[in-house]
């Protein structure tokens, strides 16, 4: 099996979560994996090795292999949270969901003038989070290097709306 | 520098965080730089070889180290998150905290019989929510093998409460 099958074969399938009518894809398995967990760090890592000074992973589930890649390819790892959960001075942005908003925040001090960003999550949905993600990069001076997800939702064309930010965009798995 | 002092530099003091008198422990900071990042999971993974079969990581800053220590000693990784947050069946535990109380909650089949868990957060306080982790794997047939922190606030007394689970915890640096 290639990762792309290892990936898909862990994943769970839940319906109706988190609301009636959807099919959640839950990476929780790939997780009690090490092996599968280390083979998916590799190739998050091949990916952007070169090409990028910095990680900026997303609460929560973008934190699990965020910050591993970043150790693997030696480069700062940067949190993005939701509103009120950084310590330190923020920097915010707030963006509308399917029903009301949302406000994420980054520590102002993590990003220099021109470095440039991989954005990561673990899924990739309509691309409304890591947008906001990529304006509190912006607004910061960095540059948005890439998109890295371990799973996209196809059909929702996120990576077409994250284009404005960058066109560099790898998911490990896409249904 | 040792390793304690090295994460001790990185840690930045946060005043009136997350409200007033309270001396914030901000380990951003130590994310930023990889090779220290690494240090620490080596760190974690030497303390525990062995020792253990699983990690459970709190949400959400113990999934930061978690997956790595986790990866690195070829174990599972176990999520333990807010109430609401996991797809698939869980098992949940309410507890008190010092205004109101809150509920966490693990996936049902996680944990195996007998299982030896390493309980993991960036943070000790008071032991409330990492009672609680243990509490749901307890409920689930899981041995807690241990506690692992990054800091611990040791005038909190979060050991003494926590030795009704295990007696065996280990905080890389305490204030």
């Amino acid at each position: 099996m290639n990762l792309q099958e290892k990936i898909d074969k862990a994943i769970r399938n839940v319906p109706n979560f988190p609301k009636e009518g959807i099919m959640f894809k839950d990476i929780t398995p790939i997780l009690e994996d090490a092996q599968l967990s280390k083979e998916i760090v590799s190739k998050f890592a091949s990916d952007w090795k070169g090409k990028i000074d910095a990680i900026a992973g997303i609460e929560s589930r973008g934190f699990l292999f965020g910050l591993p890649v970043a150790m693997e390819l030696g480069v700062p790892f940067i949190l993005i949270r939701k509103k009120g959960k950084l310590p330190y001075k923020t920097v915010s942005h707030k963006y509308d969901l399917e029903y009301g908003s949302a406000e994420i925040e980054m520590h102002i001090d993590t990003v220099k003038k021109g470095m440039r960003i991989l954005v990561h999550d673990d899924l990739l949905a309509t691309g409304g989070t890591a947008g906001a993600a990529s304006e509190l990069i912006q607004k910061e001076g960095g540059k948005v290097a890439g998109f890295s997800f371990l799973v996209a939702l196809g059909f929702l064309n996120g990576t077409k709306a994250l284009e404005k930010y960058c066109k560099e965009s790898i998911s490990l798995i896409t249904y």
